[in-house]
């Protein structure tokens, strides 16, 4: 019996993530303010103090900020919020999460996927201007690669110089925006988002940043279903609407923000250096003063790696799969060829990462790793 | 002062609608729930629950029913769901909510308003089947007015015959459809809306309902990003995710639902006797064994009776507005000339109408309202 147990918590699976929102507890004050006002959806007032809080914390104006249901109806409402007129094309990396491209779509744009760059495995602005097919384009989505700073005066530039609105999908980039300096929200708007995966969270939710009033102000309208002020629609628009039961959680999240970025902060430097001891290829620009929800690793023998690690019991995920455009729904859509994005979908893993890893589990998955690696080159020989 | 105090609550404005969803102390025991697994979106154990509780509910298979975000991006995904091809005609009444024709253009359809019956408030099938015009129509989206019964079976027969599929939008239909034999669900996949403001809700939610599994199998990918099984996306899609958190709240619900039936089954009865009493005209079949969140009725001078009502503090809403076609956002779009739309749009109005209104909140609603009508009877003298 002892044995057995013991055997079970050796070989217990250690999950690739392992989400934590504020418990019941944490909320129960801001249930009580919904109680009172019975307010409970459509811009109440916990959303509005989210709000608050939240541009307090980045820094910008409150008319900067907006946070509604999730980031994907976040991504086609700034689209249409920066004007990407309908039937056009819009160009974004293959290198993202398939809820990019889906956003593109329900935008009723034609998503056209074009390739990373490999010093940075997300779009370049200069390479990307010098495309001699930019008629016809209606807008770019940019994607930072798992939370990276994404050079956003560069992209407020390419539209400045092509008259191409850009927006930006940093789903993973709640720190980052903070604390780069270049990835600093400007014109081009920002999606951050909220899912419980992320680094904060409200459970679904998503939030935009620009310093464009007048986009932000669209976007507003937008996921309102266009209507505002007068009870009519004005412009086309969603339901993006975030409850004030999500707006709770995303307030009793920031509450406890500082104590859950020293966490991750701690974690991200310990991979760091773990890997680059070993000489491991990770996302570029990681650990850079900024935190995430991933560690991602590009290795050789990606199949083979994980397929040990798996065994060893520790849970990992190719988190951008082969690139969007090899999934079965978006092969149709027309694209470059994609050389990067090919390559990192071969060797790119996300391995375990969250916040609350013990030190026994992290030296666990680093052992496991090693023992996958060497095992592997055992068996080339 | 008492006099002061007095005339305040005399003048008291009462709201049109005042929702309620369960308290802080209703929900703990659910909330506690997800402390303890840390899952909290994504199609969580809470949410299966709560699929489980009201496949029950409504007497349909597990599988024939699916409960996700909200119900514009229920309405989305139903239509490609059905098979409505990207590009084509979608049929609908003007004679909605503008999330309606929202969910029509997310779909990537172009909405395409008809008149509905005087009779109904609703499109008619035979009527619709009778069209020249259906070369090109990808689908047809039903309407429910304001919770009203659908025939279910005679659009079902629609589809038969013309191979055109349709979805019903009956947001307000919660209890419709489960009261009212001739409006249980068929094929044709029902959208019921779980928003604070409807007679049972999650905060922001929605539910779809048909018999048609491999349908509702289709619905759940798209609501996913498309993505099932494999972690890439088969087919286009949404994110649709009801999170945990509104999952506890509409368990919640249910478990207060007959409670809550009974006091807006005595509300309604007391609304449709006193303006029967009156000769005023409600919404067809209204009080018919089914309740909904509204009391429309259609009256002369809709527009003065409005404003009489509201300087003697009683709140009313214009809920749909003069149709979806005269909003700016959709004015661009094909229509047929509208009669009824104008003639409804001219002349309904809706009520105060909450579970927990008091009996003499109600007198002074009718009183206010009869004396709007003599007022105006008397100004034209």
């Amino acid at each position: 019996m002892t044995v057995e147990m013991a055997h079970d918590r050796h070989t217990e699976t250690i999950p690739v993530m392992r989400p934590q929102l504020p418990a019941a507890d944490q909320l129960e004050a801001y249930l009580r303010r919904i109680d009172a006002t019975r307010y409970y959806s459509n811009h109440g007032p916990l959303l509005r103090e989210l709000e608050r809080r939240l541009a307090l914390h980045f820094h910008v104006q409150p008319a900067q900020l907006a946070v509604v249901a999730n980031g994907t109806v976040a991504l086609s409402a700034a689209l249409l919020a920066v004007g990407a007129p309908a039937g056009t094309r819009c160009l974004l990396p293959s290198w993202t999460f398939v809820g990019s491209a889906a956003a593109v779509w329900a935008a009723n744009l034609t998503p056209y996927f074009v390739d990373v760059s490999p010093q940075t495995w997300m779009l370049d602005p200069l390479e990307l201007e010098r495309r001699t097919d930019l008629d016809g384009v209606g807008a770019v989505m940019v994607v930072s690669a798992f939370g990276a700073p994404v050079d956003t005066a560069a992209w407020d530039a390419f539209t400045e110089r092509t008259a191409i609105p850009v927006i930006i999908d940093c789903a993973a980039s709640f720190d980052t925006v903070t604390s780069v300096a270049s990835a600093r929200p400007g014109k081009s708007p920002i999606m951050i988002s909220l899912h419980a995966t992320k680094v904060i969270g409200t459970g679904e939710g998503g939030l935009v940043l620009s310093t464009d009033e007048r986009v932000m102000n669209r976007f507003h309208r937008i996921c309102n279903f266009g209507v505002w002020d007068s009870p009519e629609g004005q412009i086309l628009g969603y339901n993006g609407k975030l409850s004030e039961y999500h707006a709770a959680v995303g307030l009793a999240a920031l509450d406890g923000w500082e104590r859950r970025r020293e966490s991750l902060a701690a974690l991200t430097r310990r991979y760091a250096t773990a890997l680059a001891q070993r000489g491991v290829t990770t996302l570029p620009h990681y650990a850079n003063g900024w935190v995430s929800c991933y560690c991602n690793v590009a290795v050789d023998d990606a199949a083979g790696t994980i397929l040990r690690l798996e065994k060893a019991g520790i849970a990992t995920r190719r988190w951008w799969q082969s690139g969007v455009h090899r999934q079965r729904a978006y092969r149709p859509f027309g694209r470059d060829d994609l050389p990067v994005t090919d390559d990192l979908g071969s060797h790119v893993f996300g391995l375990p990462f969250f916040h609350d890893m013990t030190d026994a589990q992290f030296e666990r998955v680093m052992r496991s790793f090693d023992e996958a690696r060497s095992g592997l080159r055992a068996a080339m020989l």
